[in-house]
């Protein structure tokens, strides 16, 4: 691996600066800005890697798709990753403007710097790098980088389904989520996602809160409480049924939660408060990685700017996001859902699904994934953390259940990488050993 | 009266213009826009208006003063105003700008057309017909008018407490709040105020709700629990001894409560919706202008944007607004709500007082407010309906209780104004009414 690591550090300057340019267009898939535009820069990026690259439409943002078929190769890896972002409110607590990629202490600042244009491009330039060393790629690869991630990947669903035999692999390497505090880290699944918005309406406008406070319906207050019914007292999910399909964690999922280095004063500085569970990685990885999470994303209603205003509001609306597990099924939570705020007396808020992703899982013990974790430790000179899944979302479950492919995933970014939140961040050795890890997978995929 | 109300008819579109001059100027006390060039503004139409005039600066926005002394005049009336208004937000639900008046169906659509410019204007232009058709007043006039009603009339209680001398009267008379469905109406006092912001914190950033859901502090969730432990299943506010100090309502208070035509279809119609309360006058007025209530008028917290974000807010916010009555105190209302919070495990959540304003009422049977009761029956051709108090809240504390004088009020807006929300009006026949019984009103008053 000697010759491509070599090229990769000689490119060092040229990649990150090519990967400022992705950085630098929008591509807000929420609020429908510069998507489009950012699929044709991939595109460009990807034919002058030397793939074979193209667009393929969707019901919503293309999927831009590339391949480079090595003769003679007898496995093919499915590189898979997305060029969207999310939303880069609130402005005011960026250090510099989130489309204005900035280097400072070793790291590159911009929305999608971590998630996921920074880790999606180290694929891409590990390609080339291969490619330029060898003139050739031991494996078949195939990269299909999608523009709805950050929107339940609504239109993925559709797209593999019609194209199964495009996507044809013996795997897939995919990219996304932070590191671990302690260093590079390897996972095999994810926790699902069911995103739900409810929404309480009163009168037809806001009303004066003194003409009105007292004989006007209070939809904040009918909010409030219905939202506080999710949960009990010791902050349980309060939904019935709702940890009936949980699975107990096995044994292995049990040792490899107790291996992974828990660093709670580390944990206490990135939140800038105590975590809101027990101290020790068994504890903390069970409830971040195989127990379900409830969490209201976003609330709003009203008055929301400086001092006061005495208004009753005609709407109050919460946005929800329940973070699932195995054998977890995002309709039947949506079901128990409705069916408890209807029990409960909330029968009239509205509630509507902004998005659902199952649950996934690998076995941690695939040969494929054990040739991924050597080529990462070959990267970084050291051994990555296998966890058995992330707490985050991706569409794994369309590579395990609807491809029935093993996935495995490597993220390049790290830890601390405020991925979804104001100085979102990738360090520049994430994203260049990212590029190694990449590079050296292709060998060891080939060599299993 | 005739002159009078020949001169006002007389002068009716030039009024309606310089009410227009007025509205277009904005004075957002909560956001510092435009309040001191307002105050500018209302003392030049004072001194045009014959009106001695001046701007009496405070620790905020100054109050314009003015009188007009009547040589021989056993009277004196303090007529109160405001010339600040509320946010025009959200201003995408506004048919015309909030700060360019629109005239359509015999109104006048504007921010603070209502609230209170129109019904402030009204007063002055009173004593401008009165001047103007016989040369003096027949009871001396004093104008005060302030620059901070919709920020809790924070600077009034010292201004008052300092010029005790300046605004000797034998009585208050003020017009401000909204008209009954079916017409005119006098009251004697309003409910009182407190407002609280509420606010829980979690980490020290928003976080990717997937990378720490379960893990990390819930401020949202924490803050819907809070808000929700105020209120009893039924609706009541469940604060320990919040009701503790409230009069039981008088037989007057019933007979007068009684008295009022209640128009359910109306009301309805005025909502969109059916009203929370008994649809009979006794159970709604009792509910709006007797009894306490306790209201959410704002609530924030991560991600409100369109479509999904997947984030655990840092921070979570709720303002409350309580209305006080007779004989409830604000401070103990505070203190109460404080308790009620660490009692319930929500100590933690930081409680900032925003305003308040205690509870006033004057006896209906007053002889100056029974000369004021004709003046408004002369300008409308009708008998005024009589409310023990306003559900609003108004300083009406200082006149009652700090300078304890019994204090009128006469509302020129109709009711639905839609104070405090998009698409605020005043009737041009409610101003127009205004004028004539601010007119009649210094007659009757010298005549008691």
């Amino acid at each position: 691996m000697k010759d491509v690591f070599q090229y990769v550090e000689a490119n060092r300057g040229r990649f990150i600066a090519e990967l400022l340019t992705l950085l630098r267009q929008p591509s807000i898939s929420a609020q429908n800005v510069g998507v489009t535009e950012c699929a044709e820069l991939v595109l460009r990026f990807m034919s002058e890697a030397g793939v074979d690259a193209r667009l393929i439409p969707t019901a919503g943002y293309p999927v831009v798709f590339g391949q480079v078929l090595a003769p003679g190769a007898a496995r093919t890896v499915l590189i898979y990753g997305h060029y969207d972002v999310q939303p880069p409110e609130p402005l005011e607590e960026w250090k510099t403007p989130p489309f204005e990629p900035s280097l400072r202490n070793g790291r590159i600042y911009a929305r999608g710097a971590g998630d996921n244009k920074g880790q999606m491009f180290a694929h891409l330039k590990a390609v080339e790098a291969v490619l330029q060393t060898r003139g050739r790629l031991p494996v078949n690869v195939k990269l299909c980088f999608e523009g709805e991630e950050e929107i339940s990947s609504r239109n993925l669903p559709g797209f593999v389904g019609a194209n199964r035999e495009l996507l044809a692999a013996d795997m897939v390497y995919a990219s996304d989520g932070p590191m671990h505090a302690s260093g590079p880290i390897v996972f095999f699944g994810c926790r699902g996602l069911l995103y739900l918005e409810l929404t309480a309406r009163g009168a037809k406008r806001d009303l004066h809160s003194g003409n009105y406070g007292g004989v006007a319906p209070a939809p904040a207050a009918h909010l409030a409480r219905a939202l506080a019914s999710l949960w009990t007292d010791r902050g349980k999910v309060a939904v019935g049924g709702f940890y009936d399909r949980v699975r107990k964690p096995s044994r292995a999922d049990r040792r490899a939660l107790q291996a992974i280095p828990f660093a709670a004063k580390s944990v206490r500085e990135d939140l800038g408060c105590p975590p809101a569970t027990a101290a020790d990685a068994g504890g903390y990885y069970r409830r971040l990685l195989i127990q379900p999470n409830l969490n209201i994303a976003g609330l709003t209603a009203g008055y929301q700017g400086p001092g006061s205003k005495t208004i009753i509001p005609h709407m109050a609306r919460a946005k929800l996001d329940a973070r699932l597990v195995m054998d977890q099924d995002p309709d039947e939570i949506e079901d128990k859902i409705r069916l408890h705020l209807k029990r409960r007396g909330f029968g009239d808020i509205e509630v509507k699904r902004l998005g659902a992703v199952p649950p996934s899982r690998t076995p941690m013990d695939h040969p494929l994934g054990r040739a991924v974790v050597r080529a990462v430790k070959q990267a970084w000179g050291r051994r990555p953390i296998l966890f058995p899944n992330l707490g985050g979302t991706i569409p794994d479950y369309l590579f395990t259940q609807v491809l029935g492919l093993p996935s495995v995933w490597v993220p390049y970014a790290p830890h601390d990488e405020a991925n979804h939140a104001p100085n979102e961040s990738i360090t520049i050795e994430g994203f260049m050993n990212g590029i190694r890890s990449t590079a050296a997978g292709f060998f060891e995929i080939a060599a299993v």
